[in-house]
């Protein structure tokens, strides 16, 4: 049976056009939700769409989806990601998964194939969060993360709503979030992070996406003279505070507990190079996929705090912000790996430090991920580059999915 | 032979009253050096000092002196300190060794003695650098480390010079700074850490100053997002320089190398909480009373930042001040601290952390400094206190020390 081949070089081409609305200097670009760039790259990808022989539909959250129809009924297979950006970003950072799928359903087009069950592409709205916050704003409104009302009514911080916005670049849609919900789902995206480069691998199977925990903590000790007041006779809060800060980044470097921690504010006061520091407030993030890791990170912090406690320091701990990781499916995982195998691409298990789409799309349809390798692991900067060869053997992984999936299911 | 016996009541009503000139909150004093407080203080310790029968000049850096003619000529035994402060400081800090010196100037003509060489007293100019930079002034200039010229063209942060301001209040004196150089001083002092009290210790002895040297350092890695990037992938300056700061405190700590070792001041950039940090900035400040000591702490800076530079950091070090550590006359030590023993005060060698006009007087004859503990260490604060009896104590073992070397001299 004839398999949909598709063209890297078509690809690689639109994702060039693509990332010209709005782009800035160094092949980077700026294109944030609800945008006039945002709205003249959607109109962009309907054409494309449309040239493909999708169906295009628009929801009422202006999540876009492009639906090639199947030899039966039910509900579709669905690809997809999104095309705003931060700002200053990359052309990658989703507009490649959304670039893939369409080449998808041109190479299916092309080769005047008809899937047995339904084929979806979704852009899904709002994915970064750096204009409109939530970030993953489409997707949590299908997943019910949030509420379709309170996500129309979100405030940029000039005063713009969703809903207004949506209906300036018009791309308020009319049809449910829900209407169009899939069986299965699966995003491509380019890796975040180091890990697939540094280990030469071509393809990262995402088995899931990391949940974080993050604190700030505040300890006290006594500011004093640094020149008269001996080592024995010091309570420093800052020495205290790197001690603590230190032990949280060994347990994650030597035990994994948790996956990563990181110390990414740290201040004194009062902050004089003679004064021994009598306060230090400082910030932890633990991620891990895995909740009870999180929970025993938590607990770790616990304990730092009170070794230093013991020690005379009053510590304060302030949980600032948690988020449960997330696990995809684990056939679906099996199904991708087998099929980068079949192509040729080495791959390797790993989870997503970054959040995605697909962890919202996880709580309704079993999903899963597809990474490409990252040069320098660089992202959210408009050095993000990755390979063309990885680009298109990406894509072609995810057509070969997607195929077996709609054609065997 | 009769011994000069202070009055402790008289004594401490003294520091009070000049407590009163600039006073603030619960105790506190601010006289700010050649301020219109700092002229008034000038005047009142002027009129005690001619009340104990001492004659007084000013020399032309603003130093005041009161002498009382022994029965032989030559070079006068000097006690003093000074009587500008910090803002919001104390009212001992300076006053108490001024205050003292009197009172035992006037012990002496209450017992209708004489002694057999001169003694004087010494209030020196801007001691605390606060308005004026640099510290130590009058000292300093006795002292020739810097010359006269200089010290009077000095300027305020709000545009006045030393010169004008000595005219303004009346005490731009006539005499040479180096008419009454001294054959021996001696100055008395509040503790400025809490070393004493911690001890129970009432008199201290002090054989030197530490010197100080001060870096600032800049360690440079990669920032990187705090949830791709994996541990062993990441060149965190934050951690980093935290390990380093840690190490060189650990090092005053356990070895005394050097005595103490502060890390006062600490930033990270981007310093945000998800971003792993590419850049830390921090200062350190070395004491000790060895140079070699000194020295060798900045060899171990040198090692640390070698550690670092050794993964990938680039480490930039930059060295912002140096001052040698003064060492005391070891003869004079001793006869402060026979001097003590037989007033039954039990005594402790130390050195002292912060800096006193009597490291600069060092330079010229044997010097020595007694201290008298602090209550919780706390100096530069209206809440400075020393009990009255350690007050009254120093004072008489201050007066018996100076009279016990005027007359066997």
């Amino acid at each position: 049976m004839s398999r949909p081949i598709i063209s890297g070089e078509r690809m690689l081409a639109r994702l060039q056009s693509l990332g010209q609305i709005g782009a800035v200097e160094s092949g980077g670009c700026t294109r944030l939700a609800f945008s006039d760039e945002d709205g003249r790259a959607r109109d962009l990808i309907k054409t494309w769409l449309e040239q493909a022989g999708a169906s295009v539909t628009v929801d009422s959250i202006g999540n876009l989806y492009g639906v090639v129809q199947g030899l039966s009924s039910g509900a579709p297979i669905m690809t997809g990601s999104h095309i705003d950006t931060v700002a200053r970003g990359g052309q990658l950072d989703g507009c490649y998964g959304v670039v893939a799928g369409i080449e998808m359903l041109q190479a299916i087009r092309d080769a005047a194939l008809q899937p047995s069950v339904s084929l979806a592409v979704a852009v899904f709205s709002n994915e970064e969060g750096v204009r409109f916050s939530p970030d993953l704003l489409g997707s949590r409104v299908i997943a019910k993360d949030i509420s379709l009302e309170e996500a129309l009514a979100t405030q940029s911080r000039d005063g713009k709503s969703v809903a207004g916005e949506l209906k300036r670049i018009g791309y308020a849609g009319e049809s449910s979030p829900w209407a169009l919900l899939p069986s299965k789902f699966i995003e491509l995206h380019i890796a975040q992070g180091p890990c697939l480069e540094a280990s030469g691998t071509a393809i990262g199977i995402v088995e899931g996406v990391q949940g974080h925990s993050w604190w700030e903590v505040v300890v006290q000790g006594c500011a004093n003279h640094a020149g008269t007041t001996p080592m024995p006779l010091r309570l420093d809060a800052g020495v205290a505070a790197m001690r603590m800060a230190c032990a949280l980044q060994a347990s994650a470097c030597l035990e994994r507990l948790p996956a990563v921690a990181t110390v990414g504010t740290f201040t004194l006061e009062p902050n004089a190079i003679n004064v021994v520091p009598g306060l230090a407030r400082f910030t932890v993030d633990f991620r891990d996929a895995e909740d009870g890791q999180l929970r025993e990170a938590d607990l770790l912090l616990r304990s730092e705090a009170k070794k230093l406690e013991d020690l005379g320091f009053m510590v304060q701990l302030s949980h600032l912000s948690r988020a449960l990781g997330v696990r995809f499916d684990a056939t679906l995982c099996d199904t991708l790996q087998a099929t980068a195998t079949s192509r040729g691409a080495s791959t390797q298990r790993m989870v997503s430090g970054a959040s995605h789409d697909a962890q919202m799309m996880a709580t309704l349809c079993p999903t899963a991920m597809l990474f490409v390798p990252s040069i320098g692991g660089i992202s959210h900067n408009p050095k993000e580059k990755t390979l063309d060869e990885d680009l298109v053997a990406g894509a072609q992984i995810l057509t070969d999915a997607m195929w077996s999936l709609a054609t065997t299911a």
